[in-house]
């Protein structure tokens, strides 16, 4: 088994506390849920579950974890920080009010940082995570203080992963990778896309995954058309596009991993898209490369696309960021314009969706000097079974 | 299959036009995330995934339900509303920019609805679960409007449960005990939590459900003092708790479902802990019927508890609400002062946990007239293996 030792958690605590003295912040308040647990667990370990969490880094004192008030044996097996606050504004959906557990709240939290100096301006990290209900306490508690919206600190420490990230995120994708090899042999037509999802789910958790990293689905036919999608009850036939959208999580990473297959060859346009869309992925990872710039990543593909006449089928760049989030920071669009790095992560999402059907190829791989080491095998022929 | 006809999605939105007219609002927007997906799928059949979504119901004119730019395939093959806007404050957390994909604001929204009359009072439902980035979107384009947090308008309207809901409850709560019943003749001392996780998923998916309604766990030994739990790397062993907390969904209810098992005996304290969960939980089925006080039932089976000895394990009361949300409003704990109803659904949610361990017991049952009735078949003996 791998496992990051507590230090790293310490060290990038340590390393954010030095981000928050420099921007001049007195603190920085990064918020989680259970949908979403990357930004806490990447200082802490612990990923919220029912309720959300956020981890509290002062520009002086110790980091403060703060979570709901039901999960306290949950965190106290998991997250490697052992300063934690139980606050009503993190309880679960239902609002329980727990009237036999003894709770924190957010001003005695700002009393305890800094030594008591009160906070003027407050960093802000997952407002799109983050509910109203936290951010009310926070406004309540820090009255009168500025509050700054700071995701890019998060997000250019998390952006070039380290030698050991690197090797979290290949076992996830090997897990991934073998999920779907030994599923592929079971699943057959006539099974319903919630069976298939999950025959997947369990062949990664058999493979040693703690999870699928996202709620991972099997949709065929009509349905392939969604780029984020959901199985259904429906039953798959012969001679049309299945496809997996799936993925396993070890130690918080997420390895990524889409294919298409179909029972019988479907019809001519449904193949044709399948060869589109495989050529589209291998000229993608043949593109990726430190020093490249994105934009021009994104314009070619899409280029060769349009080409052959699928580009209405185009409903997002080639790439996306992925790490402890199955989609995070930074894309691959058309309009992006920035230069691959050496550690950067991406996901080769070959996504084309029109009206009649879709397909997607998908795998993760990490930036090279040279090119890209890839964490799955990348597909090189189109699957009929 | 059971599955809800249109137009009672059509009906609740009705209903809650008629209440929002009552309140003296002008709309009421109500939020869903994809950990609680509840709120959004009530009125529309639409769960949202990656994206968050909200529905706005105007007091005068059609309601909207709104989402994120990349949901869209997936919101058409589910919404029963066909009325839609994509709205960036909704995108996924990982921000994408979507420069492929035309996007609706805020602004336009509001002026869509009443016949374009400025919004003076709106109520907010879910801001438990509502975003930062929403919040500020709703705040600017309804700038100096009242907003009013109302989320017992809708609690109010989904506690009672119809005839069709308690079939579609049923139909999940029996998926998990097949599911569980299924698994438990697989599960081996020497398997991970993880792995025992992984059959659980397959067992219900294979039984017909659409997910497991909840993040699911498995968790032995010292790990089932987890009120809420996550599965581990940890290898099952004889003689000690196996926990597992389980749940089916089915057309957007969940049955939820747990047992604590062991292979041979467990140790004196843990058999003790066993027997006086069973026996608590067998207090509270008996106690549950139509006019009893809440809080009568709490006290009554807390007071057993403590006289045990075990009153330290106690965390919070003996049952939840429960329907579309695992958990959901109203609960019954020792402060509880209502009186129970003819169709209110609750989780008979025997949890006890100390330092060194915890089990739980737990069904879905719906209140009638003279007493329960049982959703899945409530346990009756100890499980040794």
């Amino acid at each position: 088994m791998l496992k990051l030792p507590t230090d790293v958690f310490y060290n990038r605590i340590e390393k954010m506390q030095g981000v928050v003295k420099e921007q001049g912040l007195d603190a920085v308040i990064i918020a989680s849920n259970e949908t979403e647990t990357a930004n806490v667990r990447y200082f802490t370990d612990y990923s919220p579950k029912f309720e959300t969490a956020a981890i509290l880094i002062p520009a002086e004192s110790e980091a403060l974890l703060l979570s709901g008030p039901e999960g306290g044996a949950l965190l106290e097996l998991h997250s490697r920080l052992k300063e934690y606050r139980k606050l009503l504004e993190f309880r679960e959906s239902s609002d329980p009010e727990y009237p036999d557990i003894e709770q924190h709240d957010f001003n005695k939290v700002f009393s305890e940082i800094n030594g008591g100096k009160p906070v003027k301006k407050l960093g802000l990290i997952g407002t799109n995570i983050m509910t109203v209900q936290v951010y009310e306490g926070i406004l309540k508690a820090c009255n009168g203080a500025e509050l700054v919206k700071c995701d890019d600190l998060l997000r250019n420490m998390r952006m070039i992963k380290t030698t050991e990230e690197l090797e979290l995120m290949k076992r996830a994708s090997e897990i991934a990778q073998r999920g779907f090899d030994w599923a592929l042999g079971r699943i057959k037509p006539g099974m319903t896309e919630f069976e298939v999802e999950g025959l997947l789910v369990q062949s990664v958790m058999m493979e040693g995954a703690e999870g699928t990293g996202f709620q991972i689905w099997c949709v065929s036919g009509p349905n392939t058309n969604q780029a984020i999608g959901r199985s259904t009850h429906r039953v798959i036939e012969r001679n049309e596009i299945v496809q997996v959208t799936m993925g396993a999580a070890y130690e918080g990473y997420v390895g990524t991993f889409g294919r298409p297959f179909s029972f019988g060859k479907p019809s001519d346009k449904a193949l044709e898209l399948l060869k589109i869309g495989l050529d589209a992925n291998k000229i993608t990872h043949q593109m990726l490369r430190e020093g490249i710039n994105a934009g021009t990543v994104a314009n070619e593909v899409h280029g060769y696309i349009r080409k052959t006449g699928f580009g209405d089928y185009i409903v997002y760049g080639p790439c996306h960021g992925t790490g402890m989030m199955e989609c995070e920071y930074p894309f691959i669009e058309s309009t992006s314009d920035y230069i691959l790095k050496k550690g950067m992560t991406f996901a080769v999402d070959t996504f084309l969706g029109g009206k009649d059907f879709g397909m997607r190829y998908e795998d993760a791989v990490a930036i090279t000097h040279d090119g890209e080491m890839q964490l799955s095998r990348p597909q090189q022929e189109i699957i009929i079974l």
